[in-house]
């Protein structure tokens, strides 16, 4: 029998692909060079000991492990992400702690629980991909305030703010990524903490730090690792960490750190969606993430990303234009290339443009919510070996000459 | 520095923390007998079997499996989810399966995707305590329409919509729980199927269909199990499928089956709150559901969970008034209690009661969003041992008694 079509929510003509999954089965093909996704490396991790770990919490824990958990995470995974809250310099209490299935979920509940259709919610521009349809979904208005050597400027964030409240529009947070930013490779600079901070509190306005790549500048141990924002107020910043970029995407585990008032209405929000976070990956993590096998495979990655990052720096000057302009990251998986005109015509979709000789790149456009600032591509050197991400970048110099 | 309390999403007062949740702490203590939660009893699973499993495919696939994957899901995942349909004689193909981080996660994208706020969603009353926190964060209005011994009464269905319709409101869809329902036992009556899809699809509303207990019937295999709504229409039954009561709730995984334009929208919102379904989770429910030891260990299931509901109603007679009523139920793990007034004053809190003598049971009222038509109490038996279930209801009787 024929009916009418759904009428979907509103909210749907918000929604946003990310042209990272967009791109995820292209981006798989052989023929294909991918500087797409922000993969960490695993071949660096031991595979049979993580098998063992794994066997082993099943063969004596299965039932539990198994079975539903507490909505707010395990204990020993909030306890693990309060040690690194710690290295972050923003020692937490467990209660302050709530676990996330991915970081992605942790940035949905925060967006649910504080973001009315309409608010305003002031984002780095650039800013990651993915986060741009978790706001649209909630049908948010973001604006995005350009980021400048140190990252983001805190007089920019206070106009910007200062700006949507004029408007009597409520701002939901700032959000920022504080460390080897997605996608730019920018750091905020921890003499900007204190005053971002200050902005946005005298202005009533919580900063929601995304800190995935907190744990990855090149050189760095966990104790040596940058401070986070969250270092400086406990109360204004809701903090999001995560252990994909350092551990495992696939496991899906992230926690969020918040005031308790807030941690347990997070807990809502995330039980809505899933109930409770795997307690099976939460207990993998919980055993494998903080012990020395995971130090080693950790530090080989670093060492590996930071060879990597030199590798896209050499190949971009080998193959592109001197004309193409970029920042050395000091750590995390991007390289951040900014097309002048004279390299390529305005406008033009560099995804496409790269399909045409089979090499998947992100292209800035994704990063902003209106029109892109110039061109941009968004080079990830982490999941590839040099000779690859050379190929590629000599793909994307082919292409852009063609 | 001081700063207002943050301003919280309107939405955040829909919020409904789930009475299991809410319970989760308390039920755990080893003083307290719990028939509260809704949990399959994993004493029945070949756990070295399983450790095993988890072990070959970490130790062969580590890479791939702790990995980034397809925010649809994995292929092997959806062709075993497309197989469990078919046995729900509801045959479907991989593109319209999507897999979720949970049914819970499933339920979450389809609102997210159908409902404005404002927008009616009809569901049973009774219904399940969970999905109404659900809901609620969406900002929907749920209107309950009540059960009867064949479950949802078409024309009922037909009244609730062509009410809300007449107010002007958009009926986002119909949510029915058609197997062993949570929290009643009962079943949608086959015979009326026909006429529940011709009612909605004549008034342009989707039916949503949460089959989480389809494959717990008692006695059955899966090859006879009953059959799903979705079974008459592929287009007008968005249906959800869970992997948490037949295998393991804290691997998180289930999935949904929709016509595909509705499947590739469903998974762009459900990228937007997790990316993509945990890798390691799917791999581990595609190498163990449908193997023979399942099929032994589900088996085992059915019959222990059959003899513990014989044991429930067992014990509501030898211990609780002859005026409680019940409907014993073919499958699942719940038994609905009515308790009348005789036995109960109007408007008690069952949990608060319950606790009393240290026995927690989920009260009716967390399954209503309007008042409580009556005072009932949802029995879990799944989890527990008949000893187990005479002593919680002999300290249910007693604290009624109180």
């Amino acid at each position: 029998m024929d009916s009418p079509a759904p009428v979907l929510a509103r909210r749907e003509s918000y929604f946003r692909p990310s042209p990272v999954r967009a791109v995820f089965e292209t981006a798989m093909r052989p023929d294909v060079v991918s500087l797409a996704g922000g993969n960490p490396d695993l071949s660096f991790l031991p595979h049979s000991l993580i098998a063992d770990l794994t066997a082993d919490l099943l063969a004596q824990r299965g039932e539990d492990i198994l079975q539903y958990g507490s909505g707010a995470g395990t204990d020993a995974a909030r306890e693990l992400s309060a040690e690194l809250m710690r290295w972050a310099g923003a020692p937490r209490s467990v209660p302050e702690i709530q676990m996330t299935s991915g970081s992605q979920a942790g940035l949905d509940a925060v967006t649910k629980l504080l973001c009315d259709p309409g608010d305003v919610i002031i984002a780095e521009g650039p800013t990651y991909v993915g986060v741009l349809g978790t706001f649209g979904a909630y049908e948010a208005d973001v604006r995005q305030v350009p980021l400048d050597e140190d990252g983001l400027d805190p007089q920019a964030v206070a106009e910007a703010i200062d700006q949507a409240q004029a408007e009597g529009r409520k701002v939901a947070f700032v959000y920022t990524i504080t460390a080897y930013q997605n996608p730019s490779g920018r750091c905020l600079n921890p003499a900007r903490y204190e005053d971002l901070i200050e902005v946005c509190a005298r202005r009533g306005v919580l900063l929601v730090e995304d800190d995935a790549y907190g744990l990855l500048g090149f050189g760095t141990v966990p104790e040596t690792r940058r401070p986070a924002l969250a270092s400086v107020s406990a109360e204004q910043v809701i903090h999001l960490g995560s252990y994909s970029k350092i551990f495992s995407p696939g496991a899906r585990v992230g926690w969020i750190s918040a005031p308790v008032p807030l941690r347990e209405r997070l807990q809502v929000a995330c039980e809505s969606v899933c109930i409770t976070p795997s307690v099976l990956a939460q207990e993998l993590v919980t055993a494998y993430v903080g012990t020395p096998a995971w130090r080693e495979g950790l530090a080989a990655q670093l060492a590996a990303y930071e060879d990597r990052c030199q590798a896209a720096v050499a190949a971009v000057r080998t193959h592109l234009p001197a004309e193409v302009t970029y920042h050395v990251p000091a750590g995390g998986f991007f390289l951040w290339l900014s097309l002048p005109e004279s390299v390529t015509a305005p406008g033009v979709d560099v995804l496409e443009l790269g399909l045409r000789e089979k090499v998947v790149v992100i292209p800035g456009s994704g990063c902003y919510v209106g029109p892109e600032p110039g061109i941009h591509a968004r080079l990830a050197f982490s999941a590839v070996g040099a000779e690859t991400i050379d190929d590629g970048v000599a793909r994307l110099a082919r292409a852009l000459k063609g």
